[in-house]
This record gives C-alpha cells, sequence and structure tokens, in this order.
C-alpha cells in the first residue's frame, strides 16, 4: 500500500531554483486510526520545506493525506512516514515535518522530524 | 504586462543612510486569481527590509499590489515576482517577503523569501 | 444503515429526574465525506439538552459519531440526522444541536437545529 | 448586470422543512471596489438564515460573491441588495446578513441587515 | 460519607442580608476518579449564588472539594450532589453551578445545575 | 466653534430608507485634551445606529472627529457633544455612542449614550 | 474612619441630567488586606452607573480606593461598603459594582452588588 | 515506593532510530500534595526528548503520573524524580521537563530540568 | 523646533552604573501628522536601552512625546529623530526605538532602529 | 530597614546540587509607593534563576516582597535591589529578575536585571 500511496504525490517544477526560499503548509484535518483502540486519531501536519527542483502539489498532497484515514499506525511511525515519502518524492535542500496529534486521555503529542540533504 | 506593473512603484530617498535600520510594512488585503481555477486568492503579505538610498511610498506599493487582482499566478511564483521586483526598484540592504494564504482545500500555505545585496 | 447506526448509542438512566438541567458535550473531531466531491468534511459539534428519564452514555456518543466517517451527507442532513437520533433515544425535554463545519473555498458554515419535547 | 448576478445563484431543497432551524454561513475573503476612491474593499460576509423549501449551494454562493469583484458599490448598497438577492431566491423564514469591512481612513464600518418574512 | 462530607463546609452571617447580591466561586482545580475507568477526572466549578443569612466559607469549600479527590463518580451526579449540598447548608435565595469537565476520548462535558429557592 | 465642527459632517441619502436596519462604526483613534491637566486623552469611538433619511459619510466623520484633537473637554461631555451632533445632523432612528477612553492614574472609563427619536 | 473615607469622594455636576446615559469605571489595582491571614488582596473594580445630578470625580476616586489600602476586611463587605458610600454621595439613578478578587488556595471569588434608586 | 513507580513506565522500540528527532508530550492534569500544607497541588508537565532505542509508551507514562496523585513531594523534587526515572528507563539522547504548577499564595512556579547523554 | 524639544527631556542618575540591565518603555499613544495628507497618524512606540550613567524620566519623556502632536513628519524620519535625541541626552550603552504605526490604506508599518554605543 | 527586610526570605537545600536546572517565580501581585506622587505602583515581577546550594523559600519571598507595599521608591532601583538581596541570600549560579511595571500617564515601564556568578 506504501508504494501506490506516493504514487499519489504530484510536484512542478520550482521556477526559482536559484533563490533558497521555504514554504510552509499547514494540514489542520489529518486523521488516523489508532492501531491500539481503533479509534480515530486527528492532527495537525506542519510541513515546512526550502525547495531544490520541486515543489509538491497542494492538492495531490491533500489526496496523499488522506489516504492515511482509515489506517493503523503510530504517532512516530505515522510523522516519519509522511516525511520520507515527500523527500523520496521531492529531494527538497531541507524538511521539516510537525504532528501535533489531539489529546488522548488528557496527553497531547507532538512529533517534530527533520531531513538535511547530504552533501 | 510585467514591465508596467513595476513602473508604478515609487521610492523617496532614505533620510537616515547612514544607520542599518529595519522597515515593516503589513499588506493584509492582497488578493489575486488561482490559475487553476479562476477563483480568488487571499493572503497576507509581510515585507521587510534594511532601506539604502531608497524607501518604498506606500501609497505606490499598494496600488502595485492591487495591479495582481485579476491575475492568475501560483503562490511560489507570486512571492518570488514581487520580492524580485521591489529589490530591482529599491536595492535593499536586506529584504524579505512573506506570503500567508488563506486556506485552500483545508490547507494553509505561506512562502517565505530573502534578499541579501551582493558583495 | 441508519437503524445499526442507532443501535450504538447507549444511555443511562438520569438521578436527578425532579430537576431540570443541562449537559453540554463538546466533540471537536467529527468527520464525514462530502457526498459531492467525495473529500472529507470536518466539524465541532456542540450537542446541549435536559435530560428527562435518560442521559446519553459518553463512550457509546463517540462511537456513534465515528459511524458517519466514511459516510457522505450533507451539512444541513448530517446535523438534523444526528438530533433525530438523539431525541429518539433519549426523549430529553429539550436538546440543541450545534454543528461548526470547517471552511471549504473560504467558506465555513454552521448549522443550529433545536428540538422541544411537545405537549 | 444585478440580474445575470442572481442567476449564479443556486439552490437546493430543505430536506427538514418540518424543523426550523438556522444555518450560519462565513464569508471572510468578500472584495469590490470603492466607487469614489477606486481603490479596492475587503470584508467579512455573515450570513444567518432559518430556510423554508430552499437552502442556498455553497459553491453557487461564492461565485455569487465573486462577481461583486470588480464592481463600484457602497458599504450600505452591497449588504442590502445582497440581501435582497438571497431572499428574493430562497424566501427564507428568516435571514440576516452582517457585512463587516475593514478599515479605511483608521475607521471600521460594520452593517447589518435583517429579513422577516411576511405574515 | 456524604454526612461526614458536607460537615465540612462552614459558613459566615451575610452582612447585608436587605441585599439582593451575587457571589461568584471559581474553582479551576477539581478532581474526582471516573467510576468506570478508575482513571482521574479533572474539572473548573463555577459556583454563583444570592446568599440569604448565610455565606460559604472559601477554604472550607475548598476542604470540602478535595474530599471527592479519590471518590468514583459520574459527571451528572457530582454537580447536582455539590449543588444539593451547598443549598441544604446556605439556603441562599438563588444558586448555580457549572462543572466543566477536561476532555476524554476528545469530548468535553459541560453540567450546569440551578436551584431557586420555593416561595 | 461648536456651530463650525457640526458643518464639517456630510450625509448621503439612505438607499434603503424602507428597511430598519444597523450601522456600527468604530474610531479606534479618537483624541482630546484633559482641561484638567492639559495632557491628551486618547479613546476608542464606537457609533451604532439606523438611519432613517441620511447616513454620514465617513470621511466627513473622521475630519469632523479630528476638530477635537486640541480641545479639552471631559470625557462625559465630549460624548454627549457628539451624540447630539451625529443626531442633529442625521435624525436617526436609534442611535448610541460608545466611548472607551484609556487609561488614567490605573482607571479606566467608558461612557455610553442613546438615542430614541421621539414618537 | 469612614466617615473620613467618605469625604475624599468628589462629584462635579452632570451636564446632561436630561439624558438616561451609562458610565463604566474600570479600577484593575484595588488592593486590601485578608482580616484572617493579615496577607494583602487584590482585585478589580468594576462600577457602572447612571448619574443623576453628580458625577463621581475620578481622581478623588482613586484615593479613595487606596484608603481601604492597609485595612483587613473580607471581600462581601468591601464591596457592599464601597457601593453605599458611592450610593450616599452621588444618589445615582442605577449603579453596580462588580469586585473580582485574585486567585487564594486556587479560588477565584467575585461579588457583584446592585443599586437602584427608589420610586 | 520510587521503585514499584518506575515499574508502571512502558516502553517500546524506536523504529527510527538513525535519524534525530522530537517528541513533545504536554500532561496538563499532574496532581500530587503539597508536604507542608497536605493540601493539593496542580501542575502542567511538559516532557520533551529525542529518543535512542525506546519511546515511552503513552497510557503507562499516565499512570506512573498518577502515582504521584497522594504524595506529599516539593516542586523542584517531583520534577527532578520524575526526569530521573524517564531516564533511567528510556536513556534518550536528549530529555527536558517543564513543569509548570498552579499559583499559591498568588505567586506561580515553574521548573525546568534537562538531561544530555554523556559521551 | 528641534532644539527647543530635546530641552523638555529629562534624566536622573543610573544608581547600578555597575551592572548591565535593560530598561523598556511602551507608549500606545504616540501620534503626529502626515506631512502629505494633513491628517493624524497613531503609533506605538516600544523603547528599549541599557542605561549608562543616565536614565530618562518617565513624565518628561511623555512631554518630549507630545511636542510632535501637530507636527507633519515621515514615520522613518519620525522614528530616527526621537532615537537620535534620546541617545544625545542618555548617551546609553545599547539602545532601541520600534515604533508600530496604525494602518493607512489597509497597510501597517513598523520601524525598528538600533543604536549601538561606538568603541 | 533594608536589613531586617533581607531576613524575612527563608532558603532550603537544592536537593539536586549536581544538575544546572532553572526555576521560575511569577508574582502578579507586587506593589510599592511612587516616590514622587506618593501613589501607589503596581507590578509584576518574573524572577528566574538556577540554584547551586539553596531554593528560596516561597512563602517567605511572598512576606519579602510584602516588606515594599508602603516603600517610597523608584523602578530602577526596586528591582536591583530586590536581586541584589537574592543573590546575597541564594548565592545562584545565574539569576534574572524581570519586573513588569503598569502604566503611568499612558506609558508602560519593564525593567530586567541579570545576575551571572563570579568565574
Amino acid at each position: 500500500m506504501a508504494d501506490q500511496r506516493r504514487d499519489v504525490l504530484e510536484t512542478f517544477d520550482n521556477q526559482f531554483p536559484d533563490r533558497d526560499y521555504k514554504i510552509e503548509i499547514v494540514c489542520p484535518e489529518f486523521t488516523s486510526v489508532c492501531p491500539k483502540t481503533g479509534q480515530p486519531d486527528f492532527g495537525v501536519l506542519i510541513l515546512t520545506y526550502t525547495p531544490d527542483r520541486k515543489c509538491v502539489e497542494l492538492k495531490s498532497l491533500k489526496l496523499y493525506l488522506h489516504t492515511f484515514r482509515n489506517d493503523g499506525i503510530f504517532y512516530e511511525n505515522v510523522t516519519n512516514t509522511i516525511l520520507d515519502d515527500l523527500v523520496a518524492e521531492l529531494a527538497p535542500r531541507r524538511m521539516q515535518l510537525r504532528a501535533e496529534f489531539s489529546a488522548r486521555g488528557g496527553i497531547t503529542t507532538t512529533v517534530t522530524v527533520d531531513h538535511l540533504r547530504d552533501g
């Protein structure tokens, strides 16, 4: 399923590759399912990146995130997985994904994952 | 059209060129048109710069931004284009443009572009 | 499916039936699917009621709301339907459901439905 | 132009006509043009109504509001005109339109217009 | 235990019985235990009343509320019970207790109970 | 000076005299001078009215308010005076002026004055 | 001491006695001493009144409130006492005093007292 | 009791040990008892860490924090003790615990403790 | 006029010259006049400095700022001029002036000027 | 008086002297008297320190701050004096005191003083 999922992502060419600039995308409507309880989880995803050759197309990003809607997956894993997929498709200069999950049992969790291109 | 647009910008002489200081201008009423859907986009522009010889005249800046009102142009491109035009007219020591666009499809995008004068 | 759905709701006896009091329940994590676009909708449900003989059990309410997760249904219809189901199960003295849906196309919609027991 | 404009509005049948309920729609991205200065005006429209036979379709409402984008029209007139058009199309039981316009010359204006169906 | 609990409450004489006035007391640190799960619940209590002959002494109110710390009791019952105890001790002209409980399972509950002295 | 001042106010015809509607105007930049200390006072004026035949033109209202800039006048008097002038010029169906003055000596004062047309 | 205290209050003539209007005064810096513990109490006083023949002079009000600085007095008593003094000096048409005291032992208390002039 | 307490904590394997990332957990419902007064204390705990081989399981963390519910312990000590226990169980690369305690006597205290792995 | 203006500023001796500490002064009620339109401008001034031998006396600072009340002067110039005057009078170790001007034409401007003492 | 004042402060032993950690204490109810006008001043004190051998006991800190209640002292001096006293008693590794004073004459002042232990 993971490969199928990544195919949903579309990109377009960065028109200003000579400049190092930052794009921040906030998705306040992320939802997946807790693998332990089967209950839905909700969260806000905050993606920040500096594009190299490619930018992510927003509608495809939304559809990609919807593919997690009925998947059972832990917070830490979903955050790392989304970053890995976006890095694989975009090869950005820098990228950070911050996932703020809603309270469960009176406890709120935020996972922040960074990627910095090698070399 | 691009050249015509830049002609709208007016400048005045910086009276304190010996001092390195910062001017921040917030324009919460920017609007252009999405080139894919033809629907209007809305955003807040936050311009920060350190002037060298010239400052931008505020009313002309407003009129310049109005020229985008009925143009179809992507977020990343409009942000980079405005920065390029302002850098060409003002030759500032440093300049940043941050464009916070309103939510579309439940997703909010912010593009931040920086310029640092050569040498 | 509607009948199956209502079976999820559980109730418990109101221990203070001689007093006219108010219970307010806020569910900020409601989600269903737009029947036109197939895209997920998100909203906050605010239920306020004065119980008569029965109160709604919270966990069963949560499970009941989850049954809409993959259903295609309009804002106005989902709000009226939930109120109808709760009225049928609880026979409350008064009940209001306020559903605040997240922005779509830059437009936010809230539907408010009231029930007052006959006679 | 006014007639052409109203044709953009679409409606759908209210599925719960036996119940008196309230729909609130917030459009934070309204823009028109000041007839005196030719400069754009910006505002937030808050529409609240109790439907009778018909509800307004949201996408058509958005397109209808876009028709004012390049029109020169005063605050008081645009608010009354939109209410008149919606009343003519929907024949609602009750309707209110509140238009909060952005500051001009350091002064902020809000116009609130109500309709109550005769008899 | 209930009788023992009420004994903790102390009162003092209202010095201005000829005037109808209002006292509001906010206790943001209420905690008890969920009778189903054994997990702690947390809430904010907002007590509003018009005294007749007696006012509640604040420190004794705090100690009284602490007696619920390790008790298993439902939201609706704890709210009604506290109101009943305070009414029995103070015989106020009017009294309202509003209990806002912290989110559980993504759902927040508030119970509001009123007392009006008989004729 | 009072007559001269009122001459600054301009009006335009209410295009919808058959409808009873409300206009709210917020002026956050009002300033006058304290008659006792000679120091400047600052305040926010909130004007709300239902027009009859005439509406106030916004730019003239701004200029009218500027005429108080260097006048020494008490809070209560300036609020009542502005209401009197606007009532004399507009003959509104209903009008309220609320003036929120900034803190002096750690104390904040708000004066609210209402007018309701006779008979 | 009480008589001495009231002598501090000064008034001035209401210039608009024919109009029924409202004056609201917020004093966020009230402090007195707890008679039980000897520790200082802090609070915000919100005075609202409709003047008849007299208005309270603000500086004298501030000095009057300072006379409580080192007095030991309970919340309910200080609020009723200040209202009584102001009513005696101003004979207002209506007056309300709302005193919001800072948290003690995790509990916040607000006392609200109203006066309505006899027929 | 301390050993018994630490046994409550459970861990799971970090699936992404090659990446240095951050997990932030907010627990707004911490309560213990003041060793001097015997009265309950309340606080918000904010735990931030970079996992190495192990992550803390959230439900066990909640149960672990509940073990302090009826313990008498000072602010500084409880904060350092919780950090010590979590470091012993998780051996994280970096960890910070920030404990914001509710006001007592009008004074609010926050204790922040950091751990950085040796070598 | 400029010399006359600076004479208004008074200073007092810094009692702790051996310590490097920071004083921040916020003046939310600055007003001057736009030299182009003749209309009043409003702004908030935020002054931060580390004193050397002298501190600015607050009442004299207020009176100094009032001297701009009826002067026509541009944003950039007024901010630099005030900093120059304060540096000349105080010879501070470090000083920053941040001037946030109210919106004009839907655009908000902030000017930030820094001074660092030579060698 | 200064010596007498410092005697009020009590300390307790830091149980975790091997760890470099931070304690932040917020006192929103500080009051003293202006030496020029004799009027009370109000402020919020924010104390942050890293303890070495000793921590300050909170109740004694509160009593120490109350000793300034009727003293006439300037903002800059009271802030430096409190820091000096606390440094003398605690010999902390690092300490900062930030004092935010309430507005006087429309101007708000904050003084921030730092101590770093010698070599």
